[in-house]
């Protein structure tokens, strides 16, 4: 159980009032400790031998990933296949899907197939909640565009609890290529709304506009804004994303923006490194950081990452009749 | 209960005399009523939460796809899952296949590890019966070159019967790439079969060689075509197997051949709009016209696949000894 | 029951003390026999309509393919499911895998999924060891490299032992390309360690350095080399793998190494062809012999691998707590 909200409440009895999870705004926080505490379940499970429910007999659950991404759908098809959902997997290539009509047209054609979740990515930002107001069925927002990925700010907020036992008073640091982040996007709402105090740290180039407008503090500059923070919340040099020259060359970005030992002193002496992954090592962070499992906690992230989906899966579906 | 034959025969009964599904030819109108009021058990089933039966538990279905074909792989996927049956996704690249001995030796390959259904779709014309002679489970035709496509004409029947409650006397006009469409092919021969009264339109260059060997009326002016006819069945223009200039241009081919208001005029004022997807909105119909709920069944198509599917891999798995 | 060993034990107990199988080194004759004897009961199972069990539920079998295989990984994926697990795939493309960090990231990220089993095909010899020192499940090599397969041997010898009733004292001649084939060297190994007398038999470019530390008689003459043997075992020309010019011409090759009546008339008369496949019609062996089923088992070979598989899984699965 963790210290959070629903603590005297039933797991099986909590309701989550959302048909979508399409991004972090409009959950409260008791809709975030719901997530937590069912996930925290899962964890257990997830470590046993025997890993399947029956919890989604008879679901059926369709990925559909129109950018590549191994790490996120196996995630999802994992979370899936042990509740005892039907997975099926659709990958469209961009090429096949030049104009918005054909999402919707995808849309419209898997939905009358009859799923019960849609897991989409997308590469152009709001493409999820386009879809989500076409079918009948509850979709899952798993990354679209440099706008929101909700499930892995999730997974971020019950990592560092798990760590932390808290989430409220803690300083958080999210550095790299916030501009292209939808990680960063989620997470800094995520985090604000759970009570920590959020920094974003980039070069002026990688900056989103209007950083206020999130409720959170900006750093240009990395040892200030890693200076007694408790989290380090690296994010992945989005390379595919960045249409124009945003950094100069990897090497500079790395002697500026990259995590190392030296700007890691910085920190609390107990602060976690956190990093969404895929990881380009030397780039955003010295190789040496990523495995040192006193300070990384990388594969919890990724190990966490199943579990979250199983609770947003498992309350999600509490909604389908 | 379709009131069609078996009517006094209960659903678990029916006998299908069929090892195969290869074609429209050699089906009796029984079989098909006999699909169709299976599917029909399977449309209510596949609207409620809990999708899954056991009827194929322990069986194997392998999509053997030599084409690329979202849809109709997730359709069979889908049947194959909620029946139970363990389901295999197997793409192959044309690339890899450039000689007849090797659909044979992938398919006989496959048949060593003993599965019970193989689905097969492949850019040859007959490949599919080739593959069917040598191995020993039940093959099901999921498209052939430009020859035959049965599921795809069995959800056609079963949507056009669930929504004008007969298909005898129902005047069919199918319309655009009859040449290269075996979508056209199987429909054409399973319409007659019914006792519609199928016509098809198109511009002389993408009109079959001897239409009138199957028994249906030919137009090359799609407001003839069309006029009083009950249902108008549009095709995906397959500029993929246009292997010379069958059209002047998409502009004019839409002026002549793509369905508008002005055309749907000329049908009888209920008619209604298929389509077996994907669409080509603007090139084959309006896109207004597709969208019209009051007219368009497409999405009732893709419905009745899953259906449909689930109906044939019921009805082949009850020879399974 | 083969009459081999463990033949007074119940299948139930016996024990399999390897958390992975990486190669044929480590292994004794009374595992192998252990695996052989299991297969046999999923061999009669895979041939009834319900092919399923029940003994992995709830496990997790990640099949994971830096390399193209349809063959091996649907033999695998087969073999998963149809022991209750839950099966994910994925396939990695060399591109994205440049270094060798990044194969320990994404065994690192899929461990933190707590899988039971990851399957791992990967083009680099000593891949897959690397990969099973780091993670928690049980690893089994699908194919590294020029180094082992040792799931394939496996199902060779129990192919072989069905026909002839034993493998001690057999000569079996493995052909061809044996410098590249890691399906020979496993191969090798496995029929040394059961009693055979093995030769290899390839022109002097595509043999391996040191033969003679494999305990096997080496040939540079296909006719000495078959002579009176009692098993041929052709190798598929591994094109892909040939960084250098190894071989004249195909027309050549054939001509002095390809199986044709004239050479296997050298063998014993019940001799049998066994080839791991894809075949390679007239470049390893002549179409009639490939199909010649009095003589040739290498639809046998694909029976048995899916039988072989689902009871090396069984055994590993034996050692998860």
């Amino acid at each position: 159980m963790l210290a959070g909200m629903n603590s005297d409440k039933k797991l099986s009895t909590i309701s989550f009032k959302h048909k979508h999870l399409l991004g972090i705004d409009g959950l409260s926080r008791g809709d975030v400790y719901s997530v937590m505490e069912i996930a925290e379940t899962y964890i257990k499970k997830n470590r046993e031998p025997d890993k399947k429910h029956a919890i989604l007999k008879g679901r059926t659950l369709i990925n559909l990933f129109f950018e590549n991404s191994t790490r996120t759908r196996t995630s999802f098809e994992l979370a899936g296949k042990r509740l005892g959902a039907d997975v099926i997997n659709m990958s469209v290539s961009n090429s096949s899907t030049k104009k918005g009509e054909t999402l919707i047209d995808t849309a419209m054609t898997l939905n009358a197939m009859h799923p019960d979740f849609i897991a989409v990515r997308h590469p152009e930002s709001g493409a999820v909640h386009l879809l989500a107001a076409k079918v009948n069925c509850s979709v899952i927002n798993s990354g679209d565009g440099c706008h929101e990925h909700p499930t892995q700010a999730l997974l971020d907020a019950l990592t560092i609890y798990r760590r932390k036992g808290k989430l409220e008073g803690l300083t958080v640091a999210i550095c790299g290529d916030i501009l292209h982040s939808r990680v960063a996007r989620s997470n800094m709402k995520l985090l604000t709304l759970l009570g920590a105090k959020v920094r974003i740290v980039a070069p002026p180039t990688l900056m989103p506009p209007f950083p206020e407008s999130f409720g959170v503090e900006t750093f240009y500059d990395m040892k200030k804004g890693l200076k007694d923070c408790d989290i380090i919340m690296m994010l992945r040099l989005q390379m595919e994303r960045m249409s124009g020259n945003f950094i100069p060359s990897i090497r500079e970005f790395f002697h500026f923006y990259g995590l190392d030992e030296e700007k890691l002193a910085y920190a609390k002496p107990d602060a976690l490194i956190m990093h969404p992954g895929p990881i380009n090592r030397g780039v955003e962070i010295d190789t040496r950081l990523a495995d040192d499992l006193n300070r990384s906690v990388i594969l919890d992230q990724v190990e966490m990452g199943v579990a979250v989906r199983q609770a947003v899966l498992e309350l999600l579906g509490r909604n389908i009749n």
